[in-house]
């Protein structure tokens, strides 16, 4: 069998992604379509509209075949961390290629600059390093030295896009990796990631949640049976976490804080103000917000003292080291059986197997299910879901 | 000038407490009246039903001249350690005499049984260690010791009586320290402490705060100012505090749970469980009570989990070290200005003069302020008073 892979948080599912699976399908001439889904919370550092079951129902709805976790320790990460834990699990998985939406479209420049940032290796780790010692941030002084060796339109990618740099960085890994599998790229159509108007049926997932929370319809923006699904689940956000992130932040120890993964030292105590004065998790964010901590950059950071990660566990996690199974069709089944013998790590399709492995996933989905004020919502449900649920078969 | 002191939590005050100043009063022949108050979290490991403000309105609007804060390490305590702290801080105040309700109502049983228990304080203590070896709880293997020595009714007070036991220990503390206070006891009248029919006028706290939060009338059960200062605050229950106890319970390392005082070994699974399967916190309770764990013990074991405070950091607070003074009336102000020189703990107005004093009275009351889905409650503005408000002044 031939397998393709795609990086997914679908959140939700809409007619954009739909259309990635159908090209997908088109370039690969895969048989099998594998997806890498963040779980409880993503990249973006913000709790999934919808639980993680949901989200996979409508991938498998909407012609994927396997759908994979990715693991909290690289769902909740930078482009580069991120990106690196889904192709791993792509690898891991024995597919031959994989394809992502980008704002550009097509998969040469991306090969070509991942070559030729490898070329200047040395150069820009020394411009990248005296940069930051007149104190710029790292992602600055990475556009600067490139800027500096190459010209401000020298590399063959706009690297100022968020597909754009999420796709590098997939295509960076996969070199790492030995090249394994073919890079494929569609061209993100309609909307861009963040903007608010729908172009055509095609509406950013950002445009449809905030359409979702100020009740306006999202006829036509999603797939009939993704926008059914989504319909009979209480919709997370944010603010349902912010009466127990703010009783946190406000009862931990200081020194607990500050052992967070990505709290740096000097912001702990300016966290604790603003959660004592704001009462919602919008005014706070907007009250600790700099240029230097933006606001991705402060969820992910809430993101882990909620979950109450600290440095020291995510640092012991920098390989993939289990794959956990949320979901099957009848194809992915036999895929599935078909590479199962040639796994390097285990694959796991219950909580209560891989517990040991799992124990920041899990940590992660009880809090997403602690979630408070959700109309309907059903803590205890979800939890046992999340212990005893077998991967979906559709 | 002349004090009596008397220890209290008013949650909330009523007529039974009204009763118990006026015979404070006729019985020390006192000018000055000082009340030892739980601040945020009580005796039975409660939230209080109001903050400790409102509670200080309504003593010093029915008689007591001073209200001093009892900290955090000990009004969240079995009787010992509660009526230990209660009883230095008003050594420490100077205060002549003390007063306390109790079903006995007089006070030469309390003295005469704690001569006694003195006197035999190593035949006791032989006999309840050898109790214990036979796996009997503390409790349980010193009322059997005393049985034991005296008699079933060999001693003049009956200790099986909540507010017997709790004088029993106020008297043993002040003869511990030397005798300083003289000690004056009044019958409780009316109700019982945990009785629900109220008796005439007088109803049990317990009966009250049934009352309230089933919406049922209170009607003279309270002394009208009390009543009025009442009805304008949100009320506070363990339930307002479950989605956080919860959300720490599924989400906190066991070796951490395991720290937390008062939590012993053995226990901690069981904790986690029964929170992942309940949506309220009295089913949560039902889940874990046993008869080794009764309810009391569980609620104040959940405090500190709530208050995410350790077994080091309570065993570090022995002695009184600190008086925080939450109201005064003017002939309080008089008496406090006339001891103030002789104080030998520092008398905290402020918090932000004490701050590292009262480091586990800010974190409760931090706690208590993020109480969750309380219709018009407002925690910035509690905390606010946390931090910048000083004493009371009627």
């Amino acid at each position: 069998m031939n397998a393709a892979g795609i990086v997914v948080e679908y959140n939700p599912f809409h007619n954009g992604h739909l259309y990635h699976i159908n090209e997908t399908r088109r370039l690969s001439n895969a048989d099998t379509l594998i997806a890498v889904m963040s779980g409880s919370f993503l990249q973006r550092g913000e709790p999934a509209l919808v639980d993680k079951w949901t989200r996979t129902a409508m991938a498998l709805h909407h012609g994927v075949d396997v759908v994979v976790e990715l693991p909290y320790v690289f769902s909740t990460q930078k482009a580069e961390t991120f990106a690196k834990g889904a192709i791993q699990i792509l690898h891991h998985l024995h597919c031959q290629s994989f394809c992502f939406g980008s704002e550009d479209g097509r998969i040469e420049p991306f090969l070509e600059t991942e070559q030729k940032l490898h070329d200047h290796k040395k150069q820009l780790g020394a411009l990248i390093r005296a940069f930051m010692k007149e104190g710029i941030s790292y992602p600055a002084a990475q556009t600067k030295a490139r800027h500096e060796l190459f010209g401000e339109h020298g590399l063959p990618l706009d690297l100022s896009k968020p597909n754009n740099i999420l796709g590098f960085h997939y295509v960076q890994e996969n070199t790492a990796l030995g090249s394994p599998l073919m890079p494929l790229s569609v061209l993100r159509k309609g909307a861009g990631f963040h903007d608010m108007q729908a172009a055509g049926s095609i509406a950013s997932a950002t445009a449809i949640r905030s359409h979702l929370f100020s009740n306006r319809p999202i006829d036509g923006l999603m797939p009939d049976q993704a926008a059914s699904l989504l319909s009979s689940r209480p919709l997370h956000s944010w603010e349902h976490y912010w009466p127990l992130l703010r009783y946190r932040l406000i009862s931990m120890p200081t020194e607990r804080l500050a052992a967070i993964y990505e709290v740096e030292e000097g912001i702990e105590g300016r966290l604790i103000q603003a959660a004592l004065q704001n009462d919602s998790f919008h005014s706070f964010m907007e009250q600790v917000k700099t240029k230097r901590y933006t606001w991705t950059r402060l969820q992910r950071m809430m993101t882990h003292i909620l979950t109450d990660t600290d440095k020291a566990t995510m640092q012991s996690h920098e390989q993939v080291s289990y794959i956990r199974l949320l979901g099957m069709t009848e194809t992915g089944r036999a895929y599935i059986r078909s590479i199962k013998k040639e796994l390097a790590v285990p694959l796991i399709s219950r909580t209560a197997s891989g517990r040991h492995l799992l124990e920041l996933d899990v940590k992660a989905s009880r809090v997403y299910a602690a979630a408070s004020g959700i109309p309907e919502h059903d803590t205890a449900s979800l939890l046992e879901q999340e212990f005893s649920r077998p991967p979906l078969l559709l």
